[in-house]
């Protein structure tokens, strides 16, 4: 099989209904909503240098207020989503503040090409002395991939040129020659980055960094994060100031290729995890790819939430042991799903295995959608399954990496819908889009028609230049039961092979193929291991998660509410709930609170007769405060 | 009915199986051990002023080490504890180590009186300046309650009359006049402290002193804590050093009468309860006890775990809102059970409601008792109600306030057990005490034989050296479905009056009271406003209530057992466990995990009939670690 690669996310225009809602909501409110509070809590004030204003103060946050370390990767992270967006409707107004960002971080740039604003502002003598902390290469990454972005979107290269100025830099400090430092960031993201600047402009410097990043990290003895403190000690730098939990904490506890176990921060191994994919593919590296794979495994046996959330603790933002996964106090942070989905699109081109593709759409369309809201501008940073109704959307948030996230990845989503190789085309994710793309030496446009997620009856239209033969592979969602295809009204029976039926042809101008996916709503149960879930069950509906929402089911907490086992689930397509959503109702039990005054007793409570009605879980906490269940008592 | 009076804890005998195992264990294991640790972790020697050796350093806890404001108050409780423990076998070498202390007090104390060594040994210009974060009025309760307990056993007033000269430098700084500041401590105790040193000396300043800090608590504009905070400011002292969450935290958001809810930290509450029942006996206050009444019944209604755990958030070390009572992430401080037995304690003195001292028996024998380990030297500080097995007592704590409450506890246990007035003599709690009492002008030698709380059968003997004629009143539990009582042989029907029967007679040597409380197995169900016990049931067997832990119950984790709810409970006497103790067992459910590999699936685990034993929660985690449910799934 021919390798298949991703397209560009501007070659791809979404058509579909659920996604351009989506992508519009970003455009319009959500991109410019992110400037205007980028604004008012002084990160783009903070990039004023070599005199940024004061620091703002908010005497309500406990710790008043700081300048963080990891605000220029919220810059980088909002022009990126920003050139995402643009790269379906051009905004004159948007591009302009972009470039008075550019404009900032041209002034700051210090003439040997270093470029971090809080170092600059604040102890320019301390660079580069606390990468273990201080995220310098997470910064340079994240300001990396928005250049990247804007380069692409608009074919201005002035702040590429920029962050090539400041990776000369560093690639002069680090490396594995003697006379340079060998070492990494404790926040790995940069190394993702280098790798998208190698695929736009295929020089093998960057290639070569984040592969040494990748290979460097956690070697030991000395351990860098050791070296580097010793160092700071030896210069009474900052000896007292940091602390720091363990080693795991940034996956640098062992030499990535040994690492069996996803531990600690689940952002940073993400990220990690998809950059060694990244690599594994570059560099035929099977060592590594070996090593995704076991990873891998080990979230999807034990540590994923059914929502694809991603680490159940706060403590560490991250991984904790086997089967933890609390439902009330998951952190399941949004970034970790979204960067799951990178990963999960890195697997899928390593193997063409559905059951990446599976993994990426459960996250997409549940614990990374889950974090924004449906006006645009309201946040979770965490997706918690179950609360008792004092979750609250936020507006921002002290640490917003996850409101660029989830705008960057909506406003990027087209790039995960398809993908092609020399000989064929292959669909990935379903729900309206169209494109045109050179398969087998010809240029083909198409077109993919449905409700999706919503229905499963899948249209699409293959029009290539002139009759071609080649590959088009149409993914069969894990969740399928069954399927019918059929080509031009002729129907195939063909068993997909690891998730993917394919179809080889001459294509002509105006063939046709209608691919039905039944969707049917399904209780799920979790392996007992997960002693949150025992005696509980979940809702499923095609791709989607559900939960049960008090807006839905007034009357009390929904925990009061059982599902017999025994009881119909229905599907109904409510029109009037956010412009149109498919509920999944059933008979259920009700607790009844009603005579029960004493906290304890030695009676019972009274059981009723009740309906329950589930709602995706992606929509919840956009009716005001109330309680949600995702795994949903039995009775 | 005259007043009640708890007795001195010193005039009581522990002799019941029971409580004489721990008391002998605290006497000999716990007492030693924790001075042992005072040591170790330079608590001790930060009172050995003005050169106190400098602070450990403990390089694996992740704040290294340092000295805390908190420290002389666990020197006072370990010296309380001691004192007590003394009372009931008298040890020089214990006696040695708290004169030596003494000696340090001694040495350290400044000309006027004023002694807490965190300031003194640090930065003793700012004595005062911050009595919201640093606990001076808290270490000198500590410390005063530990002198007076001293005093009682060893009659050497020596400690005493170094923390009345403290006093009455307190006094001169603090009080209602012009020239004083109006104040009191974030951290209620000294109030409580205070009316002990009352009821010892009869001197009525230091009643007074308390009820102005009463009084005056919460009391605002201005609010005291502003005041000091613009003085600190005004001063430039410490003006980034501290965050304050706010006034809820410390109960001082409304003048205390005024408070309706309780909120807060929890032991800061308890102890600020203890001291408003104590002065609403002491000075007939109708408002204080109004206001104590209208707290207590939001604790019982809404607040209480079922084991008399108190305050589910380790954030706030407190209260959150009405039926958030989560069972794993429990905060439930040993600390704050203790501190409720003595709330109780108060209150059962204000009516002699027998509602009182069933909330005191389930604190002692749940909430609090868990607190220490069956070996003596390891604790919770956290009481959590559920475990995935990752819990596991504590050697020590850096903040080890609990370790010495819940010494100091068990080693005056024995003042809860009776109280008299004058004219009657009155049975809280049953387990083998004898006393010698003065009632009704008489001295009445009494003797309660008892396997409480594995059983109800219990005998009293009365022994009046004249024949008199009193009451005495037996607590009829709560948890009693029934009783029957005989004097002498002879059948007493009556009915318990605000859970006491009274039995009134001229009381002659040798008379025999025989008590029968019927102990069964039952079941207890939460208000189904407890969203997290909905769908479970607890266990319990007279005072104790029960959790299913690992160790009885092999097979991986305990959540997977489900109870049905017409198996039936058998109580069985198990001498193997523990010296001794009663489960329950039934037949339960058990979710079978044998063909569940994959994380999620669409059909259910499979179940099978199991056996399922529990064992009564205060003797957890004794046996390495294991899972826990207090609250069990019903199937």
């Amino acid at each position: 099989m021919s390798q298949y690669h991703p397209v560009r996310f501007v070659d791809v225009r979404l058509e579909g209904d659920f996604w351009k809602e989506r992508l519009e909501t970003v455009l319009a409110k959500t991109i410019p909503s992110q400037h205007q509070k980028l604004g008012e809590y002084g990160i783009l004030g903070s990039i004023k240098l070599p005199q940024p204003p004061p620091p703002l103060r908010f005497p309500r946050h406990p710790n008043g207020f700081t300048v963080q370390v990891f605000w220029d990767s919220d810059i980088g992270k909002w022009i990126e989503a920003a050139s995402y967006a643009l790269s379906h409707r051009r905004d004159a107004q948007i591009e302009a503040k972009i470039e008075a960002v550019i404009d900032d971080f041209e002034k700051a740039q210090a003439p040997d090409g270093y470029l971090n604003c809080w170092y600059l502002g604040r102890e320019p003598e301390k660079r580069f002395t606390n990468l273990r902390d201080n995220h310098e290469f997470y910064n340079a990454g994240h300001l990396l991939e928005g250049a990247i972005a804007y380069f692409e979107t608009t074919g201005r290269r002035r702040w590429l040129d920029i962050m090539e100025r400041y990776l000369d830099c560093i690639y002069r400090e680090f490396g594995p020659n003697s006379g340079q430092k060998h070492g990494y960031d404790g926040h790995q993201e940069i190394e993702l980055a280098l790798i998208k600047l190698y695929h736009l402009t295929g020089e093998r410097k960057h290639l070569e960094f984040a592969t040494y990043l990748i290979n460097e990290r956690g070697r030991q003895p000395p351990h860098f994060f050791d070296a580097e403190r010793e160092q700071r000690e030896a210069k009474g730098i900052d000896t007292q100031r940091y602390v720091y939990p363990n080693y795991e904490y940034s996956q640098s506890h062992m030499p990535v290729r040994e690492q069996t176990k996803v531990v600690g921060h689940a952002v940073r191994a993400m990220y990690m995890y998809t950059a060694m994919a990244d690599l594994a593919a570059e560099l035929n590296d099977q060592g590594l790819k070996t090593a995704c794979e076991t990873l891998w495994n080990d979230v999807m046996v034990t540590k994923m939430y059914i929502t694809a959330g991603l680490g159940p603790s706060a403590h560490n933002e991250g991984f904790t042991f086997d089967y933890d996964l609390p439902n009330q106090t998951a952190y399941a942070e949004t970034c970790a799903s979204v960067a799951l989905i990178f990963w999960a699109q890195r697997m899928l081109h390593l193997d063409l295995d559905g059951k990446y593709a599976d993994v990426l759409e459960r996250a997409l369309y549940n614990g990374a959608l889950s974090g924004l809201s449906r006006d645009g501008s309201h946040y979770f940073y965490a997706n918690p399954l179950e609360s008792n109704g004092s979750a609250e959307r936020w507006e921002w948030h002290t640490c917003p990496c996850c409101t660029m996230n989830v705008s960057r990845l909506v406003a990027s989503v087209g790039g995960y819908f398809i993908s092609t190789s020399t000989d064929g085309l292959a669909f990935h994710l379903y729900g309206g889009i169209s494109s045109t793309q050179t398969v087998a030496g010809t240029e083909v446009r198409v077109r993919e028609t449905s409700n999706y997620p919503w229905s499963g009856a899948i249209a699409i239209e293959i029009d290539p230049a002139t009759p071609t033969a080649f590959d088009v592979k149409l993914r069969v969602p894990g969740w399928a039961r069954t399927h019918s295809l059929a080509v031009n009204g002729e129907k195939i029976t063909a068993a997909p092979v690891n998730g993917y039926v394919t179809v080889r042809r001459t294509w002509q101008k105006g063939d046709k193929i209608a691919l039905d996916l039944p969707m049917e709503a399904e209780r799920v149960y979790a392996n007992p291991g997960v002693i949150m879930d025992i005696g509980r069950v979940a809702l499923k509906r095609g791709p989607l998660v559900y939960c049960v929402e008090e807006a839905d089911n007034p009357g009390g907490a929904v925990q009061r509410l059982k599902l017999p086992r025994d009881a119909a689930l229905k599907s109904s397509t409510r029109t009037d709930l956010f412009g149109g959503a498919v509920t999944i109702s059933a008979s259920a039990r009700a607790i009844e609170p009603g005579d029960f005054r004493e906290l304890y007793r030695t009676s019972p409570p009274r059981e009723a007769e009740a309906t329950m009605t589930a709602l995706p879980y992606y929509l919840w906490a956009n009716r005001g405060k109330g309680s949600m269940v995702v795994w949903i008592p039995e009775a």
